[in-house]
């Protein structure tokens, strides 16, 4: 038996993603598994998304794009907990339709924001499918112990604090399905291309992670709808929210998008994909939080109030919206 | 907007996988992420892999074997490093045909795994695909700091040891694609289920764990064929490798079907999915680990030596077996 013989996933493991192997725990990907030292006095956070072709992304988005979303989603889950990027691990199915181009080009991408959110690809698992192209990670994030920043834990009295702007994302697949609707929406073409960049590679809030686990009462990341992912919040908290619809922070490209068809609000306020972060923390603390995100970078804005009671409302001229569908849902 | 509405995902979750979610580090699924705590003084090993219908299973195999299968492969990376299983995460695409009964004996047959195996299932992703079902799973496990067992670490003068017996998986695969093998390899019905079974729900030497850490100077899972697998620790520690082919354990209905064929000598030795653990050690530690291994309830056989030099070859009265293709490749 010729013993040098690689195999042509060996091959392939080693020119498109042993090169992303930066971390001394990932072995160079030469063995079976990975090996991490948790920092002293830490838990370890643990999150698994993925993205699936025709679901998640388009079959022919840029390459480069695809697993840079599916890592980000990821990312944004940790900043959401308070927890600092540890690493991932990456599981691909390739459909036979995928060359050495798009896989080099994928792995440029991952490999770029693996580095520039300190997050390195630990391992992985390659495998060609019948099916579409999908990619599944699971990131690690840490938190000083029992300190993971939970959706459960928000507060009578808190304040509501979302971070960038809210409805981008979603705008951004609808152009991205309808291009006609940039001229309908009076968008020049930047507008509507960083829409469609938006969609295609969020900007996960992981520079806020350090001021949401200082700050935040409860917190979770905005990948469903801030109106569904808000919902989720209060009721996990057995508590009462209100949001002010003329507090929430959107981009100049929404505000046209509104302003041209009004009846966009509801995809802006409960589409998917925005990435952002939304907190409670009591008000007196908001001072010290928004200095803490000026200092990382981040726009805050505080959006609205917790009470007592339940439910999730988002107000306007003192009305209650009413949603026909609240939250993203895959299925 | 009516915040009491949970999506069909959230339903789908809570009905089918909450009740796995035992560990208090998986909130119950309510929140985004998991935690860990991880044992004082040890490592993270991290591991990932999975299944997509068509590749590693049959679209039509029992559900409730489909999950153990993924969650298995992955446990036996585990075993082979000397860990000591934490939880996983599990990423699952679900075609639109997948019913509740489905469902509910997928979910069935992995948290029984789960709990037997100590690996508790911690969180996880669901989506529908427009292409196949497919499982992908990303264990944790724990070692001493440092003590993670690699491939790379075999010494001239070890002895080679593996668990179990090699080959039963990929007859059992053959005998899937062809019934009627079993008549002519003279195999009574249940030695061919036997097959059939390891082919399906492999059994991963977790037992061994334990004394692997505490004895293997090498190690490595029998996944790919013993024959590749064995290759890729001996290419991995820059040492050469000798295997007497006529002491490698094979069950009953294995030596069956080798008496019938002899030809299937190959297709035995490279064959994959056997989840058996290939190791070295010192001569003189061969007894100190057969005794922690009977403890534990696994047989473990000497097969073969390592030397200086470099290839790994299989010996059958005295000269060395030429294989065709020496290792399972997905690609």
């Amino acid at each position: 038996m010729d013993d040098s013989k690689e195999s042509a996933e060996d091959r392939l493991i080693a020119r498109f993603f042993r090169p992303l192997a930066t971390d001394p725990g990932a072995f160079d990907f030469i063995d079976d598994a990975a090996a991490i030292t948790p920092p002293p006095g830490c838990d370890l956070v643990l999150k698994t998304d993925g993205v699936i072709a025709g679901v998640h992304f388009f079959p022919d988005d840029p390459p480069e794009t695809i697993g840079r979303k599916a890592l980000r989603m990821n990312l944004s889950d940790l900043a959401g907990k308070g927890a600092r990027p540890l690493g991932f691990l990456m599981s691909i199915a390739l459909p036979e339709t995928i060359d050495a181009k798009w896989l080099a080009a994928f792995a440029a991408g991952l490999g770029e924001d693996a580095k520039a959110f300190g997050c390195p690809l630990l391992g992985g698992d390659t495998d060609h499918t019948p099916g579409l192209i999908s990619v599944s990670i699971a990131a690690f994030g840490a938190v000083p112990h029992g300190k993971m920043v939970r959706r459960s834990t928000a507060r009578t009295g808190d304040c509501v604090v979302v971070s960038g702007t809210i409805g981008d994302s979603t705008l951004g697949l609808r152009l991205r399905r309808e291009p006609a609707l940039a001229a309908r929406w009076g968008l020049a073409e930047a507008l509507a291309a960083t829409l469609l960049q938006r969609y295609r590679v969020p900007e996960p809030r992981n520079a806020l992670a350090d001021a949401v686990l200082r700050y935040a009462t409860a917190s979770i990341d905005v990948s469903d709808g801030l109106a569904g992912d808000f919902a989720k919040l209060c009721r996990a908290s057995h508590v009462a929210g209100e949001i002010d619809v003329a507090r929430v922070p959107f981009s100049d490209a929404v505000r046209a998008a509104l302003k041209a068809d009004s009846a966009l609000l509801e995809t802006v306020l409960s589409g998917g994909d925005d990435y952002e972060i939304v907190l409670t923390l009591p008000p007196e603390k908001f001072a010290g939080f928004a200095a803490a995100a000026q200092s990382a970078g981040v726009p805050v804005t505080q959006i609205g109030s917790i009470t007592a009671g339940e439910g999730a409302r988002f107000m306007r001229d003192g009305k209650p919206l009413a949603f026909a569908q609240s939250s993203y849902s895959h299925f």
